[in-house]
């Protein structure tokens, strides 16, 4: 999986990402409409989502739509309990929407059979329609990203995003494409940004570890990019929502821990300000993803055009910039981010 | 908050430990059974946890108890989603339990009594009857762990533990006091055990990052531990469940990125086997927390005597070591663990 030319892989995928979202607005909307439409007739009362690595961010993303769009309580599964501990939940009213790239993960394949058969209205969105779990489960969602090779998922996820804020437009029978419009071209103007990215990149050359946080929507987006940077650049990268971050970590970040925050344009970005002026306050190194204003006010930045795009779709955006910034580092130091150590795309937990 | 004598606070609060669990298993656990008989009348069929820091990884507990033993399917709060964005879910026959062990964060209350209008069955577990929080709440369960003073949070925690515990057994109309009769006893055997944790401390004098990991009941450990160790010493810990760390942050871990391991006696431990497996085929620098056998086969560790404690009792026991290890390695890096920078014992998020 090296190439000859080291993260042409990840570029070239990351690069495919306009495309993608396109294809999803225009030939993947009308059959998650459909979907949406049949799991609703079905009246679930709460949703549990599984997943895991990057589409458990996916998934955390989707638990944030599904509580505050549609009023349904959702938790996140451990999946443990089903395939280490044999738990037999009672998961009537339950929709259990399971996200994975590959839908060939085992443990995945385990779970959601274990949760039909306790009879969960069971979901599996993926990228491959004819995977063990799409035949799995009794509704299937294709985020239709084409095949991809690097071992950082960048594409899939971009394209796990804006399937699942489809899908729960359509679950309140409200139509996503409108609302969503923008986003391949603004997702195309950032990754023209190449340089200003490099730039960024050197700030880290030589950090020994990262600390990234956000609040609501822009939650999943720090974990996701701490993830990113981790596997790509072996940084040790630590991600909190900014509540969480000032219950106790925070003694960890002084001026030797640079801090990455995504500050969403709205109302997760407004209540992160305080975290932000804690962080201004002793002095961190913090680099903002975010309205132009916020970039100004911090050490360093990516200003995020979204004209009007709204927060619940912003982290289709917001995580580029940091996809590519994991890529830059990563080629800054040396190595090569198609081909981190010790990775499998289909991992094989049981 | 600092003393004379760094870290004294913090080690008289882990020492009294065994005296609190007896106290619960004594004092505690009728009034526990008669919370959760009320609770159990009223028939949750879906839970939601709330909490933040230490007490988010008692709540994560809860919800292994709660799927596993309960069969009910459990969810942890996006605290946010109510605060931030004043989503209104339904909560009709939703149980939420709010952990906290001062009850007077500001967002947990205003989480709590939004629940409460929204339907739910709220119960509070605190360590103060009197607080905001306890009084927000249709129930409550107090944790009778005595004021704790040092900022890192321990006897909290493993009394939010024990207390979780029972009111589980005590929802499904079991009790719990006897699984847990060994409890206190085995604590204090293991606080006899400081030399061998000072050794153990040694290790990490100068370790720039750790990775701490586990399955099942031992995943809520890793992820107290790791708190812990930042908000102590300030060393970048990560916690992953072992099957994530498979996904993507595995590429971290190598013969700089030493791993501490929580293996259970039970399910949990036999699932991370594939994990040890490979950490050990990396040549990763592996401490286990555990059976003697398994720390025998690790690079170090603690072998812990479980003397027919349940697998789902064992992270009150479990946890006692990390703490004391995050103790002795602050104090070998010359700090105070009694008074980590930046940390305020009530954290006011809104």
């Amino acid at each position: 999986m090296t190439s000859d030319q080291p993260g042409r892989i990840m570029a070239g995928e990351m690069a495919q990402q306009p495309d993608v979202l396109r294809r999803l607005l225009t030939e993947g909307a009308p059959a998650i409409r459909e979907t949406a439409r049949a799991i609703a007739a079905r009246r679930p009362r709460f949703v549990l989502l599984t997943a895991r690595g990057t589409s458990d961010h996916a998934a955390l993303y989707a638990k944030y739509l599904l509580e505050i769009e549609l009023g349904k309580p959702c938790g996140l599964t451990s999946m443990s309990t089903t395939t280490a501990y044999a738990a037999t939940p009672d998961l009537t009213d339950v929709l259990v929407i399971t996200v994975s790239q590959s839908g060939g993960s085992p443990d995945l394949l385990a779970s959601t059979r274990a949760a039909r058969e306790a009879g969960a209205i069971t979901l599996a969105v993926t990228n491959n329609p004819s995977s063990p779990l799409a035949a799995a489960s009794e509704f299937h969602i294709d985020v239709l990203a084409g095949p991809e090779q690097a071992l950082p998922a960048t594409k899939t996820y971009t394209a796990e995003l804006l399937a699942l804020y489809l899908l729960v437009q359509g679950l309140r029978d409200a139509d996503g494409t409108a609302a969503a419009a923008a986003l391949p071209e603004l997702a195309e103007r950032i990754l023209q940004r190449r340089a200003e990215i490099t730039t960024l990149a050197a700030r880290y050359r030589f950090a020994e570890r990262m600390v990234l946080t956000s609040r609501g929507y822009g939650y999943p987006t720090a974990k996701e990019a701490a993830l990113k940077l981790m596997e790509t650049s072996y940084i040790p990268a630590l991600s909190y929502s900014g509540a969480d971050l000032l219950h106790g970590p925070l003694a960890m970040v002084d001026n030797i821990s640079p801090v990455i925050a995504i500050v969403t344009d709205g109302k997760g970005g407004q209540a992160l300000q305080p975290v932000l002026d804690r962080l201004r306050d002793r002095g961190a190194d913090l680099m903002v993803v975010g309205p132009k204003p916020q970039v100004d006010a911090a050490s360093a930045g990516f200003a995020l055009a979204t004209e009007g795009v709204p927060e619940n779709l912003q982290p289709i955006l917001e995580i580029i910039p940091l996809q590519m910034l994991a890529h830059e580092i990563t080629l800054a130091r040396g190595q090569d981010p198609d081909a981190p150590r010790a990775l499998a795309k289909v991992t094989e937990t049981s």
